[in-house]
């Protein structure tokens, strides 16, 4: 039984369910699904890995390199990776080009699923290496490194198999002439565009790291992943997994290779603009993205920075959105591009079903739940996370200089488990519609603005024109009218920008599900690819056709 | 019974064409199929449109604008258009863009296959309007400018139908969370980009201009089409009646509209810059595809100049070669961006199946092709057609002064039904593989180089390169040995040029079908879109998905 033959019904399932958009996952997010005594290998493996030289790759560096320091520890962990020049990186993923462009789509479908399983027997490693480098809690870890970046990996799987097979590999073509035919031999085929570098980011090393690989690796495109300096042991544990599997199969494991420097001396922007690199994915600033983006001659694949906004028009149960906007904003320490910033109450008030809500009873209801959740020692630090740089911290403790109205200043909060662990609440910043040079902008992290607006209108026409001028991946709108719906939904999906209506339970605005919701659009600012529409897949190979006459 | 519902099989039937690549057309490409009389009535029209202004538009002007030249009478053939500002052009597409990105893909598909059932009605009326502005012979104009377009556009609605319907609009999304259920109620919605600018060229009014004008229409985009200024008259009767088609139906006819300028007053570039201009499709020069290009903000799809190579390694009938090659450089003069320009043919001569044939005999084989074919006055005219531009017939006319060795001159033929049609011959010039000055750019017209190699390998060396540096569209080989075509596959594949190799009898290198082959690949700096790869289409709306709790 060959590797495709294995997991065809998986690609299957996965295409199909790509077009009905339904839950669906092979995955299970509860780590308890995994099995006993999973999780304690898996923590055991970590901690041995920590302080030693990471040794699992197949490439050979030149140095050992590594700097990445755990926010619960608030230590160094100690892990360097084989760290090559970028001459040797691109020399190395050209000759794999050769190779990898010639295995069947078959055959690399079915590698690149196998790999999915291999990893998945390292999810609770992964979620702890996860853990020490971006300060997310173990279970954000656990779901965000593990099962759901596997989705997303599967997700272009799936949508780069059925991309390529979208056409015969060969036609004969007849052309009826009247007297004759006229016949030719014809093939199509789906050139990859050549290296691809991934760039990733320092909170979501992997879930936002894997789309861009696999979908490159689907394509027949090799790959450079260049993660953050500061989060490397995720992706790094992937690789190796990757690199083992296609060595297993007689691959140049050099298909996917890691890239890494440190903070004071990046290889990133010589790797992009080396003339060998023809695909870019990546996620970060705007800034660097917009670099990214306007490099001559190479395809990119962006998510950047954006303002998410959530408007308060009319509500069943202010408890509840307070609830539910308290546990958005305060997840991760709002250190999730998903996570909600600005949010608009009108001065008059909203309706609820039970009567009339003046602005600062919302308010104070949104404030209280941040703070109830915070305090809240069996969901503070679990909820929370660590804040996983210095300049993130930064940001909050000087929220009070920034102007508007600090409602709620930033404090520690302790965690059980770790002593040191760099662990805050969010800070609640009371501005006006007309303080735009404060909200207007990306303020990473766990800060919130409440800004007091003149109705739903001028709400609803901040945050279009905030999705317009600066970019936006979501909108939560809680609204019981459905004309009011109709009206928010047409506007902001105008500017490319979804919206989650009167989200409550168990549902958050953060969470983009896999096989279903379109994790940034592409439309607006905030990037310009989208986790996984066919454009996605479809940039990175060219389609070329060749006729013969017999 | 709905448009939608008159016109879904022959969608269907063109997607499935599309997955199966196999010859399929709905409309004939031989004259006879469409009727007695028909040719006649067409004449009589253009005729009578001849020196008056065109009318059928339903979009007022402030200004009547034409300045068309036929190259068959060599006199202006009077017709003006409706000139209106580029602002007014914008706002009224502003306006209608709010109207036609309601419409539903079903009922966009139906009025746009409908739309191609009314310009079937007027394809001999365009032929000739084809033929009196672009110089091409009857047959041409009418099988490009008829049904062979029609082909480009409803592969572009079919292509566009599928991708929109890709994936379900609406779904219930139901996570188990273990004690209870998550339900969210989703839809997903394919928004349009916006206004889009179609920027036509002098030689292939419609053929290369209704690919993106239906592909934006079916993907709710509004439409300027602006044509070049010496070849407006055949796609403002496409737009006409498209516009009475929307009229009919109750909706805004300037969902399309005709954009006029003049070669001294040209409006492209002022256009292309609006920032309400969201998509450009061009066809045309390379410098001015670059520009646009790199127009900051905009998703283009471009057809620029390349070089497309003819390499002699082995042949089975030199005769049956030479005859080929001189057709496809013959055709329309050359002035096809698919016509071969550059003939290699290695020093040591080339193997045939009746034995060994010298360089010599190989070269003077095709100038005697090329030669025959224009003093046969049966089809000569036919075939050549006219010269369209004063600036092509003088590079011709100079190509004695452009170095290496002239083999033929070109020279004026007769053409026996219009007395002062500009038609004439190719030139042939003799060139060695170090006279790269020369040959390593595009000499857009009759101008052939036929380029003496060290080998096959030197052939496909310069050729490979050419497609890196200059760009190509196709490349012709022929060669009976199945190890060098490999070879010749795998380099050009490379390099994203198609290879079509010993074509004879009526195959010839300059025919890209719809449903079959792609035309251009987007992957060499020919161009960087493909008629109709699905980022041809996908490229131009966003996928936005919503989500709501009940």
């Amino acid at each position: 039984m060959t590797l495709f033959e294995k997991h065809q019904t998986l690609i299957e399932q996965a295409i199909a369910a790509g077009k009905t958009r339904n839950f669906w996952t092979p995955y299970p997010e509860n780590p308890k699904a995994y099995g006993e005594g999973i999780d304690e290998t898996g923590k055991a493996a970590f901690s041995t890995q920590m302080t030693q030289n990471f040794t699992q790759l197949l490439q050979v560096g030149e140095a050992w390199v590594g700097e990445e320091f755990s926010p619960y520890l608030q230590l160094g962990i100690g892990v360097k990776y084989p760290q090559s020049n970028n001459d040797t990186l691109i020399a190395r993923a050209a000759k794999a080009q050769e190779i990898w462009s010639k295995v069947g789509i078959d055959r690399r479908a079915g590698l690149l699923v196998e790999s999915l399983e291999r990893v998945k027997a390292r999810f609770f490693e992964i979620a702890y290496a996860t853990m020490h480098t971006t300060g997310q809690a173990f279970m954000m870890s656990f779901q965000a490194s593990g099962p759901h970046a596997n989705d997303r990996a599967l997700e272009a799987i799936a949508l780069g198999y059925q991309q390529i097979t979208s056409i015969e590999p060969t036609a004969v073509w007849t052309k009826p002439m009247g007297k004759f035919d006229l016949t030719l031999q014809k093939n199509f085929k789906a050139m990859p565009k050549g290296v691809g570098l991934v760039i990733g980011c320092s909170t979501f090393p992997i879930w936002n790291t894997v789309p861009g690989m696999y979908a490159n690796l689907i394509c027949g495109n090799v790959c450079i992943v260049k993660p953050h300096p500061k989060a490397i042991l995720p992706i790094a544990i992937v690789i190796a997994e990757i690199q083992k599997l296609l060595k297993e199969n007689g691959i140049d494991p050099m298909v996917v290779q890691l890239a890494v420097d440190t903070v004071d001396a990046p290889v990133t922007k010589q790797l992009a603009e080396n003339k060998n690199v023809k695909l870019i994915d990546f996620t970060g600033s705007s800034s660097f993205g917009d670099y990214i983006e306007t490099l001559p001659s190479k395809t990119t694949f962006t998510e950047k920075a954006g303002v998410n906004c959530v408007i308060l028009d009319s509500v069943k149960d202010i408890k509840a959105v307070a609830g539910n906007i308290a546990f958005s904003a305060s997840l991760y320490s709002g250190q999730m591009c998903t996570a909600p910033q600005n949010i608009y109450i009108p001065a008059t008030g909203i309706a609820t079903a039970e009567g009339h809500l003046s602005y600062e009873d919302a308010r104070n209801a949104i404030v209280q739940a941040i703070t109830d959740l915070a305090d809240n020692p069996k969901m503070g630090p679990h909820i929370l996370g660590a804040i996983q740089s210095e300049a993130t911290l930064t940001r909050l403790q000087n929220a009070g200089t920034m102007g508007g109205n600090l409602l709620l200043a930033g404090k520690a909060i302790a965690n059980p488990e770790f002593e040191h662990a760099r662990v805050f609440s969010p800070a609640v910043i009371e501005l006006s519609s007309a303080d735009e040079s404060i909200y207007k902008k990306e303020c990473f992290g766990p800060i919130v603005f409440i800004i007091k607006t003149r109705d739903t209108e001028e709400s609803l026409h901040i945050t279009k024109n905030l999705s317009i001028e600066i970019g936006a991946i979501t909108c939560l709108a809680f609204c019981t009218e459905s004309k009011t719906m109709s009206m928010i939904e047409d506007a902001m999906n105008q500017v490319y920008t979804p919206v989650s209506f009167n989200l409550g339970g168990a549902a958050f605005v953060n969470s983009h599900a896999a096989f279903s919701d379109f994790h940034v659009t592409g439309g607006n600012p905030a990037g310009n690819a989208s986790f996984t529409n066919s454009d996605y897949i479809t940039k990175r190979f060219v389609w070329v056709g060749n006729r013969k006459m017999e």
